[in-house]
Formats: C-alpha cells, sequence, structure tokens
C-alpha cells in the first residue's frame, strides 16, 4: 500500500502515520520526493482495515497495491478452476450454451423448450421460478412448483439445471431441484445470501450487479470462495450506461480481463444485456470469440406470450441458427461446443 | 401505451397488435404516418405485461405513457407525504439532520457521538449493526449488540434511531430496536426485503442504488407502499459514474426531481456519495438548497481509528460549523433546522 | 411525434398545443385517456423545431416517433453503403484490418511497421500526425512531416493511410496525404469539421465519442452525409463508464445495433478502447464475431519506447498471431479476410 | 510514480525498469514485498512520457503521485485567482449570474432578456451566436450578426457578454465583441482552440465535457494557462449518466472538489445539465450552496417559441424568484450577490 502525503503534511503526521503502518504489523518505507512525501507499506494483510488511514491529518490519498481479493486471484491458484456440473465441465476448452425461458411458465411449455435448445446443442436449461421483478404488479414467479418443474425436465431432458436463488431463506429448497444456484445481478452484494450459498456446496453462477466492477465481482466471489465452495463460474450481463438503445452495455472486454485476473469460468448473458432479441445471437458469437468459457440466453417459443421478458427471447429456430454459428467458430478456435448428456430416456 | 410498428409491418401484423391490445382490456387507436404506422393502447392497465408485445413481429418499440408505479406518484397523492418518528416529521417543512458512526463500534464511542451531535442540533442517530462489507475479511458489524446500544442511546437522548436490515430473517429483530428501518443500497432491489418491511409497519429509510435510476427507486418505494406502509423516507447517496475522483457522484438533481414526481420525502447522504469527508459539509449545504427534506452524514471522534469508513468521517467540530451553515440557509429559505426532542434525562 | 399533456392541462392548453402542431404542417390527432390526454402529431418533419412545445403550459414530455438521423438510416438506403478505397472494399462481407503506431515517430520505423502488418494481412495503415493529447506537456505529432512519412510508406506498401485531421484549418492538407480522414473521438461533435469533410469528398472514418450515444454518432454522421459524402465509415472505440480497471468500456452491441438501423460499414478499435494491450486481441475477435466490418488496432515495435499510447500498442508477432485467429474466424462465418493489395514495387 | 511489477517479473526485467527510471532523470527506489516488488520514481517530471514503460515486460501497473496538471494546481497557486470582466469579479466573494437565451435570435428580443436579467441581478449575458446542433437540419445560430446584436445589447446594459467560439478560425472575430469567450463542452478537448484561446488573452470560459473527467477538465485549463491566459472560469455542466430523466447528472460534487484541488473559479449551468427547466432554479441554489462562485442559466420570455434549447429556458418571472432566493442564500453565507454594473445610459 502506498499513502500519498498532502505538501503541506508535517513531519509530525508523517511520523504519525508511520507509527500506524509499523503498529498494523506492516513495514513502512518513508520516500522523500520533491512534491510529495509518500510512505509504502509493505506486507500482505488484506485484512488489515487501511481505508480509515485517509482520515489521519495530512494524508492526501491511499492506494492499494495488492488487490483486494485472493482466493479469486490468479496468484491463488495459477490455472483455470474448472466446475463439474452433471457431466459437464465449465472452464475448460468446449464451449457451453445455457438456455431456457426467462421464468417457468408451465411443465408443457418448459419442456418443448428444454427439447428444442438441447436438440441444438444446449448443455443447459435455465429459467427462473423466483423472479426479481422490478415492479409488484407483474408475475413474480410459480415459486417451488417452478422449482419441481424444472428439476423433473432437467432429468428428463439430461440438461444441468440452473436458476436463480432470491432469499437467503431459499437456499435450501432450491439446491434441492437445480444443479446450479444462480445469484441474479441484484443480489451480487447480498453477502448474506453470497455466504449461505458458499456453506451450501453445490455449483453457484454468480451474476455481476448493472453497476458494478470486475473488482467487486471478485470480492463477491470471494464471499463464496471464502466458505470452502470453490465451484463457482461468473457471468457477465451488461452493467448500466449512458447508451439508451440497449437496456445495459455488455461489458465484453470483462470477459479477457477477468480471465487475467482470476482463474473462475466467465459467462456471458446477452439477452439480459441488451434486452433485444435481435442483438443476442452477434453478441454471442463475440462473446465466444472474445474467449468466454460459455453463453446463456432466453429461448421462448411464442415471446410475444411470454410472462417475462419476451422481447430478450429468441424463438427456437433462431436459437438453432444461432447454435449452428457458434459451433463454427468453436472449430475455428479449436475448442468446439459441449455435447448434450445423453439420457436413458433417449434410448 | 404507444406501440411504433416498423416501416415493413405489414397489415396483417398491424391487426395483429391492434387485436391483443383490446384483448387486454385497452382501447386501441390505429394512426397511419408518412413513415411509421402506430398503435395508441389508451386506459391505465398498469399491471398488464406489455413489454412482450415487442416480440410480436413488425413492432419496433413500445413507449409507456403513464408511470410503471401509482402509489408513489404525486397523481395518487398530490400533496407531500410527511413521516412522523419520535416526535420529528419528516417531509415538512423544517431540515432533519441524521448523523453518527457508519458502524456501532462500542456503547461509550457511540453515547459520545450522539451527544454530540444532538448537541449540535441533529434529531436522528445513524448507525450500522449490521455491515454489508464489500469484502468478506473486513469487520461486518456488533449485530444485535449494536443494535441494543443503538437503542439505549436513542433513549437516553431522544435521538430517533436510523439502522440498516441486511435481510429478510432481521426485519423482527432490528424493528424491535430501531425507529427507522434502513434498505441499503445494494439492497434496493432485494423485493422480499421491500415487501417484508412493507408489512412491518415502521418507519423505512429506502436508499437509492448505485446503479439505479429514479424510476426504479420509485418501483421499489411501490414495493413498501404496496404493503400499507407509508411511513417511507427516499434516500439519494449517489450513483456510479466514470467520475473517479469521488466514489459515486451525488445526483442532487434526483431532489427536485423526485418531488416533481412523487410525494415522498428525500434526504440526501454526501457522506456515502463522496466517499471524502471534505466534501460533505458543502454537499449538505447544496441538498439542503436543492430542496432535500434533510441530510444524513457519518460524524466520528477519530476517524483515523474508525472501524468503517473513516474516510468519509466528519469529526464532531466540523460537524458543528456544518450544522451551523445549515441553520442559516434552512432561515434564509424560511424553513429552518428541525429541534432535537427534549428528553426526561436532560431536565 | 407523441406529446404527452400533463394530468392537470386545461382544455385551453390542449387546444394550444394541437394548434401548434398544425400549423408546424403536422397533423394533430387527440388521444383523450383516463389519466393522461396525448397529442399524435402525425407527418415527417424532421427538420421542425419541436423540442421547445416542451416548454408550452401543460406539456409533460414529447416523445419523437422517427429517429432524427435521415440520411444515416437503413429507410434512406436498406442496403449496406461499402466503401471503397485504393482497392479494398469497407463493408461488403470481407474483413478489413488497419494496423499501425499511434502516432508516427519516424520513416524507418513507420516503414518498418507497415511492411510488417502488411506481411501478416493488413490492408490499411493507420498513424498520427497531429495528435490530440490530454496534457499540453507531451507529443504532439510530427504534423506535415508525418503525413508526408505516411504517404510515402503507404505508396510503397500498397496500404490505405488512415489518419486523424484535429483541424477544420487541416482538412485540404491531409486530404492531400491519406486515403481516409478519420476523425478522433473527441471531435464526433466538431460539427464545422464534420461539414468540412463532408465537403472534401475524400473517405471518412468517425469515431464514436467516448460520451455519445449510437443516436448522436449517426447525428453526426448525417453532418457528413448531408454534404454529399456518402464515403463514410464509423468506428466503434470504447465508452464512458464506472469500470476503472479498463480505460474505457468496449460497447460491442453498438456493432450489431448500428447495423440493424444504419446501412454505413462500422470498424471497432480495441487499442483505445481498453488502453490495454492484453485485451486487444480478444477483443478484435469478439468484434469480428459479432460483425463488425474490420477492427483497428495499434502495433508497435517497442511499445515501451513509444511516444504515445504505447501501453495499447500489440508487438508485431502479437500481431500476427492475432490475425492467424481472425482470418480462421471469418474463414468460418463465410466472410475471409480482405487480401493486401499487390504494388509494383513488390514484384 | 509508484511501478508495481507483475508477481512473476523477473530480476532482469526488474533492473530494465529501474534504469529506464534513472535514464529520464527520476530517482529509482526499490520496494521489494510479499507479493509484489515496487519502483517509486521520486522527482518531479510530469513532462517525461511513463505511459508507455506499461508495455515494459514484467510491468502490471503504474500509479501517478503528482497530479497530472501543475498550473491549474493548488500548489501553483495557493490562494484562488479571481477573473475580472467588466467591472466584475468572478471568483471572489461575491456571487454572479450570467443568464440569457440559448441562441441569439434577433435584437429587440435579446434586448428585451437582456434589461430583464440585469433588473433581477444578473450581471452576464449569455448568448450563441454560433450554435453547435445535433443536428444538421436544425438552426444554427447568427452568426457574425449575433456577435453585433450581443455587443450592442451589453454596452447598452452594461452586461458583460459571454458566448461560445466553435472554431478555430473564429476566435478572433468573437474576441472583437465579446467579454468571455466560451469553450462548449464538445470542445473541451479541441486543443487546438484551447491553444488559440490562450493567446487570445481574453477571459474564457471553459465548460466541462459530458463524457470528461474532472482531472480532464483541469488538464484542458492547463492549455490555456500554459499559453499564459490566466482569466480562466470552469464551468460544470453536467456529465453522462445512465439515470434517463434528466438530460446530464449535474456533478455538485465537483464544485468543492475543483475548489480543493485547484484555484480557479468555477461556476454551474444547470440548464444545460438537465435540459429540464423546472429542476433549474433548485440546482442553482444547490449549486451556489455547495460553493460555486456564481451560475450561468437561460433565460427566455416564450420559451415555447425559442429557436433553440426552450426546454431548459426560465420565464424572466421565474428567474427573478430564483434570484431573490440565490440573494437570501447568498446572504446567509457571508456572500452576497454581486451588483449589476452601471451604465452611463441608466443615469
Amino acid at each position: 500500500m502506498i499513502i500519498v502525503m498532502q505538501p503541506a503534511a508535517s513531519e509530525e503526521q508523517i511520523q504519525h502515520v508511520v507509527e500506524a503502518v509499523e503498529e498494523s504489523g506492516l513495514e513502512a518505507v518513508l520516500l522523500r520526493g520533491e512534491q510529495r512525501n509518500v510512505i509504502a507499506a509493505i506486507g500482505d494483510k488484506r485484512e488489515v482495515v487501511t481505508e480509515q488511514w485517509l482520515a489521519s491529518p495530512g494524508v492526501e490519498r491511499i492506494i492499494p497495491i495488492l488487490s483486494p481479493y485472493k482466493l479469486a486471484s490468479r496468484e491463488a491458484s495459477p490455472g483455470a478452476t474448472p466446475v463439474r456440473l452433471d457431466g459437464q465441465v465449465v472452464g475448460e476448452q468446449k464451449v457451453q450454451v445455457i438456455a431456457g425461458p426467462c421464468a417457468v411458465e408451465d411443465l408443457d411449455c418448459t419442456l418443448d423448450i428444454a427439447e428444442a435448445v438441447k436438440e441444438a446443442g444446449a448443455v443447459g436449461l435455465r429459467g427462473g421460478a423466483y423472479k426479481p421483478r422490478t415492479s409488484p404488479h407483474t408475475f413474480q414467479g410459480l415459486e417451488e412448483e417452478g422449482l419441481k418443474i424444472l428439476h423433473a425436465v432437467g432429468r428428463h431432458t439430461g440438461l444441468a439445471v440452473v436458476t436463480e436463488v432470491l432469499d437467503v431463506t431459499h437456499v435450501e429448497l432450491v439446491a434441492r431441484y437445480a444443479d446450479v444456484l444462480q445469484v441474479g445481478a441484484r443480489n451480487m452484494q447480498n453477502f448474506n445470501l453470497l455466504t449461505e450459498l458458499g456453506k451450501a456446496g453445490k455449483p453457484v453462477m454468480l451474476k455481476r450487479g448493472m453497476g458494478a466492477t470486475v473488482r467487486e465481482l471478485l470480492m463477491s466471489a470471494e464471499y463464496i470462495l471464502s466458505q470452502g465452495n470453490g465451484n463457482l463460474i461468473l457471468c457477465e450481463r451488461g452493467i448500466r450506461s449512458f447508451e439508451d438503445s440497449v437496456r445495459n452495455v455488455l461489458d465484453i472486454s470483462a470477459v479477457p480481463n477477468i480471465k487475467s485476473t482470476s482463474h473462475l469460468p466467465v459467462l456471458v448473458d446477452p439477452s439480459h444485456a441488451t434486452g433485444r432479441w435481435d442483438l443476442v445471437a452477434p453478441l454471442a458469437c463475440g462473446a465466444l470469440a472474445a474467449g468466454a468459457d460459455g453463453v446463456m440466453v432466453e429461448v421462448h417459443p411464442q415471446p410475444q406470450d411470454a410472462l417475462c421478458d419476451g422481447a430478450q427471447a429468441l424463438r427456437p429456430e433462431r436459437f438453432t441458427r444461432m447454435m449452428d454459428d457458434l459451433g463454427r467458430l468453436a472449430e475455428a478456435l479449436g475448442r468446439g461446443l459441449a455435447s448434450p448428456a445423453t439420457v436413458e430416456s433417449d434410448q
């Protein structure tokens, strides 16, 4: 950590900071410059509370050198950390595609979508049983009934089931039915929920908050990892911006950016990023080519009748065409698409 | 609602949308233009799910005319809705100041701060017992012990206690000790929590998420109001921006903006907005002059030793000077500062 | 255009707006709703100044239906508009790669870079002779000397020369030496410069401002197109965001987004977008897969000695590896990379 | 400057950077830490190009300690630098108000507005003769005719004339008629224009770009100051944000923020910041209370007929009420409003 003193800081103020650094167990090196005196605090004590030193008289600025996360960093685990789920491995060579409706509406519709996306090459089924809706006046999800449908359809098709946990009180229930527990963007900093998911042991998909930096995403990952759960997949799904022709701006640079600093696998969700179905396929292709471990998209047979977010859902035919493109791109990069599992009922 | 059709939309597609509008109980008026055909859907059915019509073939854009919130809007309640708490009224003429440490650290320190801010004119005491910290490696709050300290200090000084509820499982516990239940910025769209707080009946302070629009803040308010709890105060605390010399950008326009569209009182928290103690007093003055019903700021006697967010805390002497400025500004605008309650122990 | 009246608007105010609409030559249709009265103004008069109707008593909001640009829109020209430059066609099937140093430093270095990037498959040479530097204390470019170097190297290698025009007074001079006149992000709304470039007749590359929306980019394109110059290429190069680990956030959704609304070709510049050389190749691949007509990247043999922006420059070896990936991706999508021109000196 | 090496950086790479630092004339101090080695480069060489060291093998990050601007910083000039213009002093105790139409439309209208705003207490007259319009299809200003009107009205009323210079070719012409040469937000990084204005010697008002940080604004100020022109006023006018109910977000924290780091006076323009006349007066009051040296607002007698930006203009009556509030606030803070000049024709 580097502590920059104000030009007018007194000798006494400088010594006061040097002592505070040493008391915290770090080594202090005072560098005297022409315009500023700077104190370097050497040592790895990321748990030391240091931000408040900013409040010490004479301090102008504090600059951390080490990233605030440890377990999520490449230094903790130089290789990639693949996540195993139901026969699939996310974070190795193959590209994984997860698809499904925004919300689970009923068994038949969910089954139809699942079979269609599996046929096209998806390996996971997404769908919400609990829906965080901006308005209290709109459809809030089928709740446990939705979980049961997802579970049944997942078992029948062999698709891994990914669904959102909205609340700390639901973790156990959702874990009973799902293969991957998803943390939605609005809950990325719901730290109690993250801690519970860390304890649950099941694979977790952590979506980036729309107002969160990559560093904050990795700090939230740290909450889950610090409970001993290393089955963690990150998901970029767009961030807030002044651009008003899309719902959010997909931060595609987050893919190589996270990969340079962390060992965790990264998916991209172009459906929620843009809110526009016509942009989903090009951005899914872009995400794959930029190095994403997979993509997650919304599919619905009659988007205009969907109970939520129809505007961003692909029709199955359009999804199939997208999968063809993804397949060709994945081959060109020497990766290939992951193959759907074979289930007994298929035989 | 206005539905704009694509230039190439067929007659059949247009009729399909007209029928969908009419089936939902709205009146459809088709306007034929030179470049675009437009369908106006007339009627107040904010609960109708309409976004998915975007997915209908031939539709280019959907423009809502009515705001998506009802109970939070000026139309629902043309006058202001003051919130009564412990002898104080937030949202009427007088300016309310709430102050206190970021986190409750111990009884003595909390009491000292409370007495100092009351002496300077504050009417509420803020302090966190449960702290949502970005890093799992930092101080997480005293939990129930902290609530007890806040309660005791509040009773002793007559200051209304404002403290954060982090989780739906804590609502009952926190409500037992606090006068105002605060929803933090990271929880602004934790809809289960909002619903529970709507049922709890106690005054709620809802902070704007750092990635949330004013409209989304009011939609979250709608969750609380729709449970019958009208004791609701909004709080602007800065939004995410590319400007990197402050933690967030205080959106001061949100104050008159919310007041033009909603009847709810609005406070401003310049401490969290900027993360810099040296900007707190000027922004508190700015907020008051722009029409805020009050301000909430962090105060700590030794910011450099604070267990959290010391960099943004005012020392009591600086807080007192700020209160003098606020008092003079409030008088100049014919409003005045609210007076602290008198408690028996004061006599 | 849709004009939404306030709930409390009087009959007289409504009639006043209806008359103003009709006086401007548009047809007015008054729609009476439960909560709001709305006036639809029908007709295509994009040149009518309408925003000020917002200031009419009783008006709440004005919603345009038609995009504010005409010549840049798909309606003006339903097919794509390829730009021809020096034997190359930007905006058709083949992917174009433009590469070169941030600033022209001297003849030898420029020639070395040009030969290396041509060898790897680039078809254009970028390089700045006039550099818009944030600080007045840093290198500002070789000016006309730099233009002469670019011209000589372009002729020698057969690469099309792309270079920035900083100022309206330089248009003629730069046009004498360059094949494509680039408008930098900071000049995207320098309307006098855009008008002059519209008159210059030479191909123009217009970069998106870092604080500009896609709609504003297309409005700036309209300035150039309205002078009769249709040889226009757009370039996405990142927008401002709160994410602080990259210089700007590459808005990859702008690629399919612009293509859905405009007929102009779109390049992507991942070097300026991120400011980090390690993210350039993945984002170039992502841009191609998302549908960009080409990419423009910075290359320098000794980035650590570059006179500007070394941190974002690829070394020639790294560039060559990126070109291999781009080539494979372009093949997979049935497009292919454009081939460099053959020049006589090559024979 | 602090240079952070990658964990895997070799001894050779470290020595290479140490040598590069020393060759540039700075002193290098190598700090060996547990996780990272860090090189402190000591000395004040802001003109040294250092960013490219990021491209040196083994370097992870470079952190500047000194601000990149010198002349604009408090260190260069610890006290405030007031700007004198036509009998007024901007940047001392008194609050200055500048008002007028967006664009000059004709002599009568301009004179009426000028007399009204002077009567209410304004000391400057704003008005555009050259208008940077997003669309080429809208009113572009009266050009030199507009300058003559402004000049005549300024002389007649004693108001200082503030008007925008759009282009480097107009500097001399505009300087002939105006008291203050305004650089618009879109030109904040038009460095040639800044340099010319630095040479022109007349007072300059530099508006912050809507996508520019405070640091970049001060770097642009440095361009003007480095030409020897110290008559420089900065103006905050809103920055881009995801909040969509206002045109831009007024960054009110920029006022105390700039004042803590620079000696230059700061005005606030709430009209352009929000684009909504109903928010102008509260934000003008907020700006004053936050420490702005003055405000600049748009006034028009018939906003609904204004040729540009009518939606953000105050009617004269509303402006007069705002001035009453500003006057009371300025008195409360011990500052007062500046008094308009007395001209002979007034006697």
